[in-house]
């Protein structure tokens, strides 16, 4: 039994669910309905896959609460899926390096570094850079001046934060990761391009997880900011002076021009491209491939296509489109029609003036 | 004459290919046929280019079986510009650096590493991972614990190899290659975004080259897969399970969605956004830019736009939108007829009543 | 007062302009209208921002000329947000590193070094290459072999030169650019794709500023050119033998495929994707997510959409498609309005004949 290892009935009392079958079995794994085999635990939230549930071999099945299946083993709960990464976060913890500072490691003398840190080789950390208790710095990653990482942070590989950045508590970031360059802004006069003041900062809240190679430039005054628990997927562009709010998911490659403000959970799918000076509004959610023209307002709702509309209008004229052969088959026809009517009419009139 | 330099007899063997002219003439360097000189090959496939085959100063000209050309000494083949790119695999060989441990590379004790191998400056190679016999890692690529890299690869600069990953023979991983990062997966509870597991692999198999900066996300369960010989332009996201086939082309910036199936030979421009769950069957080619719905099965045939439809359906209703403007003024003037017919026809009826 | 704080008639000097009030304030930071304070200059360009302007606490407002403010102290000229940007440039200078060479660099013997050069820890500076004076190269940055990198750069953290391209003088790259890697080109035969040569070089000339993780291809024959003091944001694709002509301006994550030409002083929105071959004309300025297809001749002007159109007849068009829903509503009025008249025909007609 593996040092993370659960019985049934411990983990059912995890997720508050209710344990059927032999609680004391053993769980090592989560694994997928079709592949589980002994020692693990898959699950199953929609109906549509219960035939997969009963056909699994799976230990132990965690199922929606009164759902008829078969499985010997089981622990019913409200929301299966939920249950399942739960569950994962205890059978397969994310890895923990031993602390370390690697000796190959670059630490300039008036960095602070934490309490059972781990710092990879090739590691930079620049002057008066902090870094929190339990936070790991993997190999290669580079740590301007003036840099505050948090607490129990995972900063992977080839990561580089530039002077001057903020990044709170257990915030994530994915190799290659890029944050607090230059944002983009020029004034031009008649022979070239003047770079606009690039020297604010960026602050990433606790508990933000950033994709590999995303980008989040700093602010030309004041800060970009990236709240509390937001999620952003690879190849993310986010431009100087954006406010994006807490607990939002976005896809990736998602472009984000500078001063757009997204609010609290909004949803953000994959190559959406923002416009300079948007608000999303809390409750937004915008599909994938979209584009927002500059300075727009978002309201809650779901949004679609380039400009962005309402999903429901966005469909419909779609369905209008696609109607259009139809529409100018009819308008021939209708055509044809009018002019047969005005042929007779015109023939009444002559025949009337018989 | 260098150790790559070859007669044009031997050249037109390499490729099947008959030699005209002074077949002894010694060809060092493959060349465009505008800047081409002496001692350099170029080739000609259209007949649009035989006027600057004809004025070009190449020593040799690679060319369609038959074609009317006046180059004293040339190559006629059925594919000139296949054979262009054989001839240049031995002309320029790809760079083969002598083989080395870099004394300040990181390796792991129980790394194992092949024969013949280059190991770059500030390399890390994790525990338990091997490198094959003839690969090369070049400096600053990071790979981590429990990797396989096949024989005569070449692994960039600044790559990034997650834990477990595997790569087969002969891949190439530009700079900034980043494989095996978490997938974009999360389960919501009402205060949070919990990690869907992300604890699968990725599989790379023979002959697969990624272009830089291009994003492969790890399995949340199982594998992500990218088939033999397939080749990827730069910056590109593969999603978490993707299961890309053999031999697929997929350009610059596209992103590609969790759990996609792309099956063998598909061409994917660039920029194209693809939803989860999509299945690509073999034979389709998608163009640029196109967006395609979740859950889609797309069959052979070319597509293109958002949501994608068969290229020949998208011109058709392309033009049809553009003829929208003189559909409403036809709309119009027919209204306009159909006013004045029934005003005739009241007056009629009211003369009729007289 | 620090070693660049300024009087405001120095300022005003500096950019022609005229000083209002106490001219031998002294000025340390640019700052934003809100946010500014004592020491602190900021500009108003715009009259909708005068109020904002007045209820300034900054020490000194950069205005228009004749402007009516009441701010005590201000300077006027006829570009204020130009003055800013150049009085940024005084103020806060970009961070200038002490002469040094990392210990831990990696330097090939045959490599030119300048004089008052940076090279951070970690750096690679390959064979034959050589840095110009003044130039830094931070951290973990690896330069390939026969690189030529000129005077007063900024190479930030972790990018990548690879073998052979050029860099000119006050080029600034930012954390992780790759610059040099082989184009996307393949032939194929029956079993698999053979690679297109892909031995030409990139030249990147002076005063071009390129974004965090942007990729620019090498030639497959020839050069790939970006021209003089030319600025492309995050995460841009530039392809194989691209000529990027002087002063363009490209947004976030727009992808340029092979051989496309981009003439002087271009506009380029964000995700904007260009098909291969494409010449876009000077002077011509092309919107956000725009798609250009292959082949095409783009004149001066402004184009937006997908494919590309003048923005007008974009604009025209959007708003014909989305006044669809009420074309077909006419037409199936009108269509019973003409069944109405045949009708009446019709029993005309055989009242006619009664």
């Amino acid at each position: 039994m593996s040092s993370t290892a659960k019985t049934v009935s411990e983990l059912a009392a995890h997720v508050g669910g209710q344990a059927f079958g032999d609680a004391n079995l053993v769980v090592n794994r989560v694994a997928g309905l079709e592949t589980a085999g002994e020692g693990e635990i898959a699950y199953v939230e929609d109906e549509k896959f219960f035939a997969a549930a009963n056909a699994s071999k799976a230990s132990c099945v965690i199922a929606p609460v009164g759902s008829d299946l078969k499985a010997l083993c089981r622990i019913e709960v409200k929301k299966p899926k939920l249950a399942f990464a739960l569950i994962a976060e205890i059978l397969h913890p994310a890895k923990k390096r031993a602390p370390e500072i690697h000796p190959s490691s670059d630490i300039a003398p008036s960095a602070k570094v934490g309490d059972q840190v781990f710092i990879g080789a090739f590691v930079c950390v620049g002057e008066n850079s902090s870094v929190g208790d339990g936070t790991q710095i993997r190999a290669g990653a580079k740590i301007g001046d003036n840099v505050r990482v948090g607490r129990d942070c995972v900063i992977h590989p080839n990561v580089f934060l530039e002077d001057g950045v903020t990044i709170g508590d257990r915030v994530i970031l994915h190799a290659g990761v890029v944050i607090g360059t230059d944002g983009f802004g020029y004034v031009r006069d008649e022979h070239s391009h003047h770079k606009f003041p690039q020297i604010g900062t960026v602050v990433i809240e606790e508990d933000v997880e950033l994709g590999a190679n995303t980008c989040v430039d700093r602010a030309a005054l004041g800060s970009t900011r990236i709240g509390r628990g937001t999620k952003i997927d690879n190849m993310v562009h986010v431009g100087h002076n954006c406010d994006i709010g807490e607990r939002v998911v976005i896809a990736a490659q998602t472009g984000i021009s500078g001063s757009v403000t997204i609010e609290d959970d909004c949803i953000i799918g994959g190559q959406v491209g923002f416009g300079d000076h948007i608000r999303v509004q809390s409750g937004a959610v915008i599909g994938s491939k979209a584009g927002i023209l500059p300075g727009k307002i978002v309201r809650p709702g779901v949004w679609w296509g380039i400009p962005i509309q309402p999903l429901d209008e966005y469909k419909r004229l779609n369905a209008h489109v696609s109607r259009l052969p139809q529409v100018r088959r009819e308008l021939k026809e209708l055509t044809e029609r009018v002019k047969t009517l005005e042929n007779e009419l015109r023939q009444n009139g002559e025949s009337d003036r018989d």
